[in-house]
């Protein structure tokens, strides 16, 4: 069978892969009265007394939503919220799969940002958490920050922070291998979505001040003229500081890393070879992309990550949420923070030990069941830190626990 | 431990009674590349092309979403969307437990009609049916109605409709006990909430001509020019033809059924005693019966139905509700019709035979394997038969179906 006869098949026998299951037995009037009437009067009156119990004796501290509007799914593009459901109960299942979180797909039939905005506000009560997924930019960017700033539960763009906080982490490692340093490197983007524009947030965060980005009319500069929106103006403020104007190739000269989240075949081996010495490439466009890894490496390349897993360095956003999301929901959050997803970074990077360090393995692979209770662990400490955290746990029981939730390998 | 210290207990240790599960195992990177990238794009794709393949390829077809705004929680009142998700989560489980439907809470933020309207019309894509629950009337009259027509999914109000087919169940075999027909009986209603409302509708098209319903006020009328409603309006325009005035006490005279859908003690014995011979009486106020039965029974009534677990004929909507669902998702129907919730009730009143009715038993125990596998294949079967079902299917496999996915009992 076809990879595509067989996960058709797969998707039909078992008419999707989510279903919702209950964690107490109803066999009889006995555990009616537990489960339902009369007995569910308790919790509901003494959540009612004290709105915080909602977390003790319900499923929303554990509950994400996974809301989409089908504008910007996988490489498929806007394919509409029906179309979109097979990804968002894919996410939903890598949520309980990698750190037994417990997620359900939102998929809405709009997109309008004020609408979208309003239903996940009016979801709150049931979720204690919010992964949004797929949205298109500029949409997201404007979706995200206001969530963030109307409800008081965790608000995360996977495809923006997941995949910046992977990257960063094979950064920090791949700098290593090098011998350069965060402040020392100039750093080239190419592609102007949702993931480049949180990966180069994410970097000047770091300590990464020589910075250019590139869309499709070449490389963003403060004032440019042509194709800017709010997000790439508020982007050319802090990159790119000679207000260079000129092509990906033009520009990319005498630089150290590349980042791609664009399109196939963006990168040539002869560009590659107009870049520093000992350069870093992470050409991440799916499903081919920017360069093949080979030609990168026979162009010079040090250290080449793809968003694939059949090449070493896979930036996968797995061994990002499914740990950010279990932290923030047991120290109870109410915001994913920017030292939250800097402790992720950290907690990923760190996996990979000095001695196993290589230009193959600057980023653990996603089946690497230390993962996602680290980066638990990492992301609680730092609610904790910065008091975004409702409640103190300790991290290492966070971890302990996210280790036998989790349902990955070969248990 | 108490009821309420048990109760608590286990909604505490388990965080809730809900979770989401996946159907398919994530273990390897072989099992990720089906159930996600890149392999999910294949069902991403057939459904772009092809709307209706949601069905065939994600959980969209077993889905309900429970919807409330929390105005009307059991017997607690307006508590509010947080305090009302023990409940939301409860009845998921019992859709999960008794036909193996899928279900999940959605508690919203607002008690503003056009917001909930407007929020499960946008969630539509992800969900195969809508469950309304413990939404105030009249707003829940005017969020079904709207929703029924601008949706294309079932959605069912269960505080009306599952109250109204399992009371009506009851009726139809009560009447076989005092040798009485609908077409010749005075039926006087208390309460003119949801329940109320649609226990009467149900009766008129069952053939009930002569019906009088009161509120607080006392008997509805025609032109009543105190304390109307646009529902009262509507059924003031087929019930009480003789415009009667007076308070319950005075309109239950020479009347053969009282159905109490109202408050504690709202009847008395001197009041049965008043209704004609053999009376029957359904005292549905919760937690405490509108007459307590031993008191019904010496003042004359021949059959009492409560809904009590510990008395006999409790009208339990999980003799309703389940079996409903089970059959319109699994002909995809697009709507809930009268035809079908008549269905229901002929199913669930025939599951009592002629030689085990008795005034102690009209109604099947809510714990009988049977009812949801009857009632699941007959609704299925009238929305083939009333042309609202998109897909045809066995009615006899329906029910075999639902006997393998129903949890209840000792299997």
């Amino acid at each position: 069978m076809s990879l595509r006869e067989e996960t058709l098949h797969m998707h039909r026998i078992n008419r999707g892969k989510l279903e919702t299951t209950s964690k107490v037995p109803v066999r009889n009037s006995e555990d009616l009265s537990l489960a339902y009437s009369p007995g569910v009067a308790e919790p509901c009156k003494d959540i009612y007394d004290d709105k915080n119990k909602v977390y003790d004796y319900t499923m929303k501290g554990n509950m994400v939503a996974v809301v989409t509007d089908g504008t910007a799914v996988l490489g498929l593009g806007n394919i509409g919220p029906e179309a979109a459901l097979p990804v968002m109960e894919g996410k939903a299942v890598l949520f309980k799969s990698f750190a037994g979180v417990d997620a359900f797909p939102i998929c809405l039939n709009t997109t309008d940002v004020e609408k979208i905005i309003e239903t996940v506000k009016l979801l709150e009560p049931t979720f204690g958490g919010v992964n949004l997924e797929d949205i298109a930019a500029p949409n997201c960017f404007v979706i995200e920050e206001r969530l963030k700033k109307e409800t008081n539960i965790p608000v995360f763009h996977d495809d923006q922070h997941g995949t910046a906080i992977v990257t960063v982490a094979g950064l920090v490692n791949a700098l290593k291998l090098v011998g350069k340093s965060m402040s020392n490197i100039r750093v080239v983007a190419n592609g102007a979505g949702a993931a480049g524009i949180a990966i180069i947030k994410l970097l000047y965060r770091y300590g990464v001040r020589d910075i250019i980005m590139c869309d499709s009319k070449g490389a963003i500069f403060e004032g440019r003229p042509y194709g800017m929106n709010n997000v790439k103006t508020e982007v050319a403020k802090f990159t790119n500081r000679d207000l260079t104007e000129g092509s990906l190739a033009d520009i990319i000269k005498k630089s150290d890393v590349f980042i791609g989240v664009s399109v196939e075949g963006a990168l040539t081996k002869e560009v590659v070879q107009s870049m520093n010495e000992n350069p870093i490439i992470f050409a991440m466009a799916n499903p081919v992309p920017e360069i093949m890894p080979e030609d990168a490496k026979e162009a010079g390349a040090m250290v080449i990550g793809t968003g694939r897993s059949d090449f070493p360095n896979q930036v996968n956003n797995v061994l990002a949420f499914p740990g950010i999301f279990r932290g923030a929901l047991d120290v109870r959050a109410t915001h994913i923070n920017e030292q939250m997803k800097i402790a992720a970074v950290e907690a990923i990077a760190s996996l990979v030990s000095d001695t196993d360090l290589s230009p193959e393995y600057v980023i653990p692979g996603p089946f690497d069941p230390r993962v996602a209770p680290a980066v638990a662990a990492a992301v609680a400490k730092a609610a904790m830190e910065t008091g975004v955290a409702r409640i103190k746990m300790d991290p290492e029981e966070i971890a302990e626990k996210t280790r036998q939730l989790a349902t990955i390998g070969e248990k």
